[in-house]
């Protein structure tokens, strides 16, 4: 009797050192998986702000300089990062895992002569563009969701409430060139090629 | 007995929780630390190449679009991480700690018109600048190491072996103007701020 109690008591242990490892991330609340690895509804539509600590622990895609047009300095840097796992699961299916969180984030840029030349870098913080992935496109009658995704944009004092309401008319434009592969610009991302 | 036994199997299944989550990167050769926490100088010297799978475990600080002048399409991406830890340590103590690894990625930047406007990111990979704390400034007859750090630069088919000789001549004169900030751009990386 002690002895399976203790055997149960590692058991315990171990299976929390799992979860630990498989899950290297702040979770948010709603971010939990079932105990089969099945995201549930609510916990994609969870997953649809700004990510408590993801410039700690998710992983960094690629970044632009955004100029108004040719000869213009950049007037926006963007930076993007995917969740956890998300990488080493597009390299090994080619495809986004479900739940996969893509957040980019959308800063003023500044430009300053500094000793390797004429550099722009990261100002202020305008806000996030972020991205769920929906795999089996569960969640149909949402405005904010279609297209295999969640697509929502946040202000930067705001990381838990969109102000976007409508990703078709706010956030797909933008993304149609890439659509053959699934909406993401994956070529600006070493990490992903 | 028995009890006393499974009692030090559960301290060692903790233990070794404790450094997984401890030591969340890949470590190369030489990255472990003694028992103490302490860094032996061959540990140190072990860090200065490109860390095998710094893009997945390092923390993203910054990137830089680095053109030759005003009116001119950044020629260069620059993408710098920390190795984890290290920005914790800086917002807590105000400084990097003994062994914290600097990797600053160069690419080639490429521009195009994009749905956003006239956007440059990275396309190939030229190298990596890797620098390495050194707090105590243990290393001293050593052309790659002073001023508080370890300096390298690799081209991108050597991540173990530096091509720079001296880094007085070859990456000290870039970083002048941030010796205030421990001789790295600190305003620059969002997660420092």
């Amino acid at each position: 009797m002690r002895r399976s109690r203790t055997a149960a008591f590692i058991a315990a242990i171990i299976a929390s050192v799992t979860i630990v490892l498989g899950n290297n991330v702040r979770l948010n609340p709603g971010q939990a998986q079932t105990a089969s690895g099945e995201l549930t509804v609510d916990d994609l539509r969870a997953r649809l702000r700004v990510p408590d600590g993801y410039s700690e622990s998710f992983q960094f895609l690629g970044s632009y300089a955004v100029a108004a047009g040719p000869g213009e300095d950049p007037g926006d840097l963007h930076t993007v990062f995917a969740s956890p796992g998300t990488v080493r699961g597009y390299l090994d299916n080619g495809r986004f895992a479900d739940g996969a969180v893509l957040v980019k984030e959308v800063f003023a840029a500044t430009a300053e002569a500094m000793t390797t030349g004429h550099v722009s870098r990261a100002a202020e913080l305008k806000g996030w563009f972020v991205m769920v992935k929906d795999g089996q496109g569960r969640i149909a009658a949402d405005p904010l969701w279609g297209d295999g995704w969640g697509w929502a944009w946040f202000d930067a004092p705001s990381p838990t409430r969109t102000s976007t309401k409508d990703y078709r008319a706010e956030c797909l434009g933008c993304h149609v060139p890439a659509q053959g592969t699934d909406w993401v610009y994956v070529r600006s991302y070493p990490p992903l090629r």
